[in-house]
């Protein structure tokens, strides 16, 4: 089957055309998060166009979109967001695509689709039990749980990682919440190390900054990774997995952040089973179209 | 069917003989978590033979023991514990009771088996996913998930709800973690306390001073229900669940206890889906024993 999967992320829109689980076509646009939802769905379609045209073959069996957000995976609309695409919440993504293309569509939260693609072509394979925690403008999390992707009652079960409380007393996060992993460590909270000359910083310059010795931005890192490392270790907690998959732009660090991170699940973590494993996303770009693509095939 | 059923709490072993989800004879001993475990092995074969006596029937299907700890439900052996009945870990309770009384036996972990009994005959009928927190010497915890009670892929999901860190910077835990909802605000903790001299403080006598007006209790209490409703709430956002039982004596306060929970879920909680429905164990001292006989049922 042949599909046009999106992952619809804080800053870029990554999107592609996949065959058989191959990424046949690749596209990457600017996402703008905070301009009015019918921009984004104006860009959206221009893309989608653009790849069906570059592909030169009509014969799609439908269109993948994961956003960050509580998904509604029933009605396949967005039923909470967080400070990105507000606009797009009960958005109608079906009836607009039926429209536009008649094809069907599903919606799924950006965590949850980096892990499909994890489980079903990445990291994940062979793995019934995993969490996924992915690093960006916000911090999102996903869960397999005994070969099943995690829901709830409402949708919420497994996406909501970063925003675990970790400081009771700390400051409120985007979501409403106190001390989160996101409020504490997430990189809308860099404006930290602006005080360093970086206008504009972000995980990138965190590390390179870090790399170079510079002593705030070593302590600034030290302290966000051990923030994460605790909201790592309540993910073990609350959902006992064999594999933990680290994702996101800053695992182009981990040479600096999986030793420690490792270290603090050695140490903190009540494991009394044997050893969890640690291990990158196998595709920061790419592992969420494959795994919308997953999605798509489900729905065959 | 006729089973007999112990609730082995850090305090006092509960114990009864459970008639077609009644419970026909009730008994109770101090159960002391700390003497070697032969010894309280010792004691709950006497109270086995005791209300086998007093029933006067033998007929019975099966034994189900609630502990505090990891439970390999598999094996029917404790997994791990914390600071409580250490000698039981890898005990072979099924070995025990085939050879005692030739019955058969389940082990199960006590937040696990209170939640069994609420879903089944308490707070918890006709709903598909709950989350339960019990309060006492520890903090435990137990789910259920789209009608199933969650184990995890190694026993462990679930019933760690009291070791979420919500203080990355807090004390060290009994379990090794940091920052533990246990670690911050259980009644081991409650030496706080001991300056108002009370030798042996606990929750009731925390909430009696704090109802007596003793500005000490109040901001300890204030404190703790903080900590709890933060615990409870990364519980909430881990599992997405429509109804929490809040679980343990402290309930006997739930006229303080509730209103600040439901305040500080209201304010800070990510539900976006409707009102999570709060209720209070409606036994705390027999439902675990009704939910290890549904337990045996299972098992027919």
């Amino acid at each position: 089957m042949k599909t046009i999967c999106i992952d619809l992320g804080g800053t870029r829109a990554k999107a592609g055309i996949i065959e058989n689980g191959e990424i046949a076509l690749y596209s990457v646009i600017p996402s703008h998060s905070q301009i009015p939802f019918e921009e984004v769905i104006l860009n959206l379609e221009e893309l989608i166009n653009d790849l069906m045209e570059q592909s030169g073959s009509p014969d799609l069996s439908g269109i993948g979109i994961a956003i960050p957000g509580v998904v509604n995976v029933h009605t396949n609309r967005l039923q909470s967001v967080n400070q990105k695409f507000c606009g797009a919440v009960g958005f109608d993504f079906t009836g607009w695509s039926q429209e536009r293309w008649g094809l069907p569509l599903v919606l799924e939260n950006d965590a949850r689709a980096a892990l499909y693609g994890e489980w079903q072509f990445g990291s994940g394979r062979s793995y019934k039990n995993i969490c996924l925690m992915t690093f960006g403008t916000g911090i999102g999390s996903a869960c397999v749980l005994d070969e099943k992707m995690l829901y709830g009652g409402n949708n919420q079960a497994g996406i909501l990682g970063g925003h675990f409380t970790v400081d009771y007393n700390g400051d409120l996060c985007n979501c409403g919440n106190r001390g989160c992993v996101e409020a504490l460590a997430s990189s809308w909270k860099l404006k930290e190390l602006a005080a360093t000359d970086q206008s504009e910083p972000d995980f990138k310059i965190l590390f390179e900054l870090y790399r170079q010795g510079n002593p705030k931005a070593r302590s600034l890192a030290e302290k966000y990774m051990g923030i994460w490392s605790a909201g790592i270790v309540n993910m073990i907690h609350a959902y006992d997995p064999e594999l933990f998959i680290l994702h996101g732009g800053i695992m182009n660090s981990a040479d600096i952040i999986l030793p420690i991170i490792q270290e603090y699940i050695d140490k903190y973590a009540w494991i009394s089973w044997g050893d969890i494993k640690i291990a990158t996303s196998s595709s920061v770009d790419k592992i969420a179209l494959l795994g919308m693509h997953h999605k798509l095939s489900l729905n065959q």
